[in-house]
C-alpha cells in the first residue's frame, strides 16, 4: 500500500527470471562482450524501427547526464524544464558530465515546456557571442514529472526548435514505457520521429532491478559514449546482468504490459478519488503518477490507514503525489480510495 | 574452463538467493532507506572491529574514485603504482570525480609501492609552493593487480608516509577477500590499523553480482559522500538490491570462504604450472592472480584446448594472466596443468 | 564621444605612471613575490579597516570566480540575481572554477536580490538532501548591473540569510568604487560589516589597465586561493605590474576620486536625459551605469552625431544603457544630451 | 645581477611606448573589438607564412592549457616530458582545461622528448579500448626547460608521430624566440613545417609586460577558442593593451632582437663559467636557459657576492639553473663569470 514511488517495487518476476537463467552460464566475458550485451542493438533497433546505438546503465541519472554529455561542451547550455529531474533531483550530476554546462530552466504548464517558450529562450540566448554559454541541448521529460505526457505533436514543435537552431534533443525516458503506453503510438513515434536525438530509456521503475538504456538515434553520434561511461564508472564488469534485465524487459511486451497496468491503476485511481468530495486533481492522469490536491485531514487519515505516499505541501489543504507500479493491486487501489472517502468531508458530516 | 579474470564469474548463490529473498518484500523505500542498507554499518563495524560507514556502490571505479574524491582536493596529486587500476584501466574517472586532480604514479616491485619511493617523491613535491599540485593522499592496491598481497608491515610502512605528510591512505581492495584470506590477517589488521583511511571493499570479483562498498575508518570524513555519490549517478534508487548482496556476501564468512577458494585454486594452478617444463612463475601467487611466462607454443596449445585467458606479451615468449574464482572447478585447474604439460618441450620431445 | 561601457577607456594616468616606475626597477621576483605585492594586503587592510587577503589578478571574471570556488564545492549551490554577470556574462566559468557548481538565479526588482526571496528559496531548497545541490553561497553585485546600489540595509540584510544558512556572502564589485562613492559610506561599511565575506574588488573599469583584487575578510579562508589561482592560469609571473596598478589605485583616494567623477556625470547626463521630453529613466542613477528609454529618432539621431552606446531592445521606443568613466568629459555628457534634445519630439515639432 | 628567471625582467621600451601610445586612443572598443587586435591575425600571418588563427591571453600557463584543451577531450591523453612545465608548474591546470584528461609523462635526454619513445607509448596505450584514456596530444617545449631546443628534424619526427597516431602537436613556446634565434630558422620551419598544430607563443619573459599568444595554424580548428577562453576568465576587457604588447613584440623583429640578445649573453655566460675550474655544463647552451654543476662553495660566493638563481640539488656539487634575458647586461655575465672564478678550487689553492 506505498503509493510514493514506482522505485519502491521489487523486480518483475520475468526479469528476476533472467537474471537466474543468465546465472546458469559459467562464464562470459566482461565489460559487455557477452551475448546479452550482443543482442541488444538488434533488439532496441527493432522497437525503434531504425538502426539505433545502445548502452546499458544502472541508474537513471546516469542514463541521463551520459546522453547529454556526448552534445554539450562545457561552455555550452541545457534548455529544460524547471522541475525536470536533472534540474532538481541529481545534485550536479549533469554539470559534472557536461564539464560545467549550464542548466537553463523555465517553466511551464503541466510540467511541460512549451516550443514558443523554447524558441524565444534560445533565440535570445546570444549564439556566437562569446560572454554567453552557448545553447547545446534541450531536454524534455516523457512522461513529466507531473505526470503528463507530450503529445506527438508538441514533441514534434519542441524538435523542430532544436532544428531550428541546431540543437540535440534529449529525452528523459525514466518513465518512457508509461508514456507510450498512455499515448497508444509507437516508440519511434515519440522519439526519433519528432526529432528526439537520445532517450534516457527507463527500466527499473518498471520492472527492473537496476537498468537503464542510453539509446542513440544515429549511432554515429554515440562513438565517444564508451569512454564516458567509462570514466563515470558505469561501465559494469558483469554486463550480463544489466543487459539480461533490458533483455527481459523489452522482449514479449513486457515492458508495455507493465506500463499499461500501472497507468490503468493510476485511471482508477484519479478516477476514484476526484469523486472523493475536496479532492481535486491537479494535473490530467496521463501515465501513472498524479498530484491531488485533498483536505489535511484525507491525508491524515490515509496515513492513519497505512497508506504511504509523498505529501508536497501543507497547508491547509494538502498536495500529495501518487504513483501506481507495475505490481499495484487494484484491492489497494480501491482500498486508497474508499480511505480517503471515509475520512472526507461528507464521511464526516454522515 | 576460462581463466581471464574473476568478473567473467556469475553470482554466487547465495547471493542470488539473498536477491530473491529481497525481491519478496512488495516495497521498500529508495535511495537507501530500507532495512538492508539500514544493517550494513552494524555489519561492517563488526567485521572491521570500529565503527565504519559504509556506503554501497556497483562498480570498482566508482568506490574507487568516489572515495578518493573526498581527500583529494582538484590541485591535490594522489601517489599510486604505475600499474595500478586507477591509474590504467579507469579511463580517467579519478580525475573526473576529484575534478582535475593528478595521479602521480610510481614503480615498484611485485605490482607494489614501497614506503622508501613515496616518503621520497612526496617529500620532493613542492608542498606550499602554488606551482604544484599538492599531495593529498596515496592509493595502494591489496591485492595488487601483479595478484601479490602487501604484509601488514608493508602497509603500516606506508600508513607511516601517509601520516608523516597528513596525506589520506586509500586502498583499492577489489580483491580485498583475496588479500585478507591470504595474509590470514583480520580484516582491521591490513586497513585501519596499519593506516588506512578508505577502503574500497569489493564484492563483484569475488561473487556478487554488482556490489562494491566504501568503507571510512573515520565516519567523520565521510559527510560529503552522499552528494557525490548521488552527482555520479551512483544512487541506487532500488538501493535494497545492492545493500542485499553486501549483506549476503559479508554474512556467514561467505566472502572468506568464496576467497580462500580462490586463492587456493591459484596456489594449485601455480603450483602445477610451475613444474612445467619452460614455464615461470612472474610473481608470487599469494591471492588469486598470478603470472606466469611460457612458450608461446604452451600458450596456443592452451588455448587450441579451450582455455582462455589473458596474453599480455607475446615475443617468443608469452607472459599470461591467470585469474582464479570463488566457483574454479579443480578439474579445470588440474585439466589447465596436464594441457599445458601436453604442449610442453618435454612432451613435444616424447 | 563612446558611452558603451567604462571597459572603453584607456588607463588614468596616475596608474600607467606607476606602471611606468615599476618599470624601473632592473629586476623583480616573479609571482607576487615583490615589494608591490608585499604591500598590497597592508593597504587593503587599512582601507576595510580589519587584516584582510588580497589577491591580485587582471580580470573580472576570474576575480569572481575564484572567490566563489573557495566557499562552493562541486555539488554546491549559488544564489544570484538572473541579470547577474556570473550568470549572463561568464560563459560558464563559474562552473568551471567550481567544478560544476549550480548557480540558481532569482529575480528581483532593480537589479537586486531581496533578503526575502533569498530566505524563502534557500529554506526550500532541500539542505541535506543528497539529490538536490547544496546551498553554498550567495553573490551579490555592488553597484548591480541594473545601475543600481544596494543601500547598508540591503546588503545587512542579505548578509543575515547567508548567516542564517551557513552560506558565504561574495560580493561582486566590478563597480564597487561606484557603489561606494555613490553610497558615500567606508568600505567596510558595505562589505565586513555587512555580512560579506569575500569581495571582488574591480579596478579595471574605474582605471587600471587590468588588475582586480580578490579581498577576503577573513585571510584564514582564503587558503587554497594559490592553488586555485594558479591552476586558473591566472597567477601572473610580472605581478609587480599587476600590483603597482592596484596600489596606485587605492594611494591617494585614486579610486574614489574616479568614481565620484564617473557618478557625477552619469547623475548629470541622467538628469539631463529625464528633462528631454520621451525620455524616461528606467531605474535610479545610484553610480555610473544607468538605463534609459526613448524614442527610436532619438537614439538614432544620437548615433547619427556620433555617440556611441548598447541598445538593448528596440521596439519602437528603444531601451539604451549608459555608461559614464574616470575619464568621462563634461562637454560630452552635456554634447550628449543636446543631441537628444535636438532629435526629441519638441524639437521636431518646433 | 640577478639570473633568475627571464621573468625577473620588467618591460622592454619599445613595448612600455606601445602602451603608451595605445593609451592615448580615449575609447576602443572592449574584449578584443579593437584596431590592435584586429591586426593580429595579419601580422602572425606574415610571421608564420601562412594564415594563423592568433588569440592574446596574458600568462603562459593560460596559453599552453587553452590551446591543449581544444584538442583533447576529458577522456584524452597528452604525451609530454616529464619536466615539462605543463606537468610540473601549472598547478593542474592542464587537468582544469581539458576537464581532466591525463598529462603521460615520459624521460628524455636533455630536456627532450624523442619520437622513438612517443611512438612506442602512443602504440601501446590502447587507443579505442574504452578502459584507457585516449592519445589525444603530444605537447613539446621549445626551447625546452632543460635550456635545450629541438632541431628542425626532431619537431618534424615528433610530427610525424603525431600524424601517425592522428594526435594533435602541441608547442609550449614559452621561450619560443629564443629557440628560433637559436637555430636561425624561420618561424614556420619549427612550427607548422614540422607539424605543430598549436602554439603558445611567449612574449612575457623576452619583453612584454604580461602576453602571450596562442597560434593556431589552421584557424577552423580554433572554433572555439573564443568560448574556453571566455569561461576561463582569461579575455580582457581593455584587450587593446594586450594586443599593443603583441604587435610591439613582432614588429620590427624586436622579437628576435631580444631572443638574441639573451641567447648571446648565455653563451658568454656559459663559456665563461664552463672554463671555470670545476663548473661543469650540464646540457648544451642552445637558448637563453641552462644549467651548470659547480662546487657548493662556488655558488654560496656567488650569492655572497650578490648574484641570485636558482639551486636546484644541493649535495656537495650544487645544480644551478641560470637565466639570461633581453635586458641582462654583458657587464653582469663577465662580472658573474669573474665572481665563480674567484671562490673556485683554482682561486682558493692561489
Amino acid at each position: 500500500m506505498n503509493f510514493c514511488s514506482d522505485n519502491v517495487t521489487g523486480v518483475a518476476p520475468e526479469i528476476m527470471a533472467a537474471l537466474t537463467t543468465a546465472n546458469e552460464t559459467i562464464a562470459a566475458m566482461p565489460y559487455g562482450d557477452d551475448p546479452w550485451t550482443g543482442r541488444l542493438d538488434g533488439l532496441f533497433s527493432e522497437i525503434f524501427e531504425r538502426e539505433v546505438a545502445v548502452f546499458p546503465v544502472a541508474t537513471g541519472t546516469a542514463a541521463n547526464v551520459l546522453g547529454l554529455a556526448l552534445f554539450t561542451p562545457p561552455y555550452g547550455a541545457i534548455y529544460c524544464h524547471t522541475d525536470s529531474h536533472i534540474v532538481v533531483d541529481e545534485c550536479g550530476a549533469p554539470e559534472l558530465y557536461t564539464g560545467g554546462a549550464k542548466l537553463v530552466d523555465l517553466p511551464g504548464a503541466d510540467g511541460k515546456l512549451s516550443a514558443g517558450d523554447l524558441d524565444a529562450a534560445i533565440g535570445a540566448a546570444g549564439a556566437g557571442d562569446v560572454h554567453h554559454v552557448q545553447p547545446a541541448a534541450i531536454s524534455i521529460t516523457q512522461a513529466t514529472e507531473a505526470g503528463t505526457v507530450y503529445s506527438l505533436d508538441e514533441v514534434a514543435a519542441i524538435g523542430e526548435v532544436a532544428n531550428k537552431y541546431g540543437l540535440a534533443l534529449h529525452m528523459d525516458g525514466a518513465r518512457f514505457a508509461n508514456a507510450v503506453a498512455g499515448l497508444g503510438c509507437t516508440p519511434a513515434a515519440t522519439t526519433w520521429q519528432a526529432g528526439v536525438d537520445v532517450l534516457a530509456f527507463g527500466a527499473t521503475k518498471n520492472g527492473a532491478l537496476a537498468a537503464e538504456a542510453v539509446v542513440f538515434f544515429d549511432p554515429a553520434r554515440a562513438e565517444t559514449f564508451g569512454y564516458r561511461r567509462k570514466r563515470g564508472g558505469h561501465l559494469f564488469s558483469k554486463m550480463r546482468f544489466l543487459s539480461a534485465q533490458l533483455e527481459a524487459y523489452v522482449s514479449d511486451g513486457l515492458w508495455l504490459d507493465n506500463a499499461r497496468h500501472a497507468n490503468a491503476m493510476a485511471t482508477r485511481l484519479g478516477a476514484g478519488l476526484a469523486a472523493v468530495d475536496g479532492v481535486r486533481l491537479l494535473y490530467p492522469v496521463d501515465a501513472n503518477v498524479f498530484f491531488v490536491e485533498m483536505p489535511r485531514a484525507i491525508a491524515d487519515g490515509l496515513e492513519a490507514d497505512g497508506f504511504r505516499f509523498y505529501r508536497m505541501k501543507d497547508n491547509g489543504r494538502t498536495t500529495v503525489r501518487l504513483v501506481t507500479a507495475f505490481n499495484t493491486r487494484v484491492e489497494d487501489v480501491d482500498g486508497f480510495v474508499a480511505s480517503a472517502a471515509s475520512h472526507g468531508a461528507g464521511a464526516r458530516r454522515a
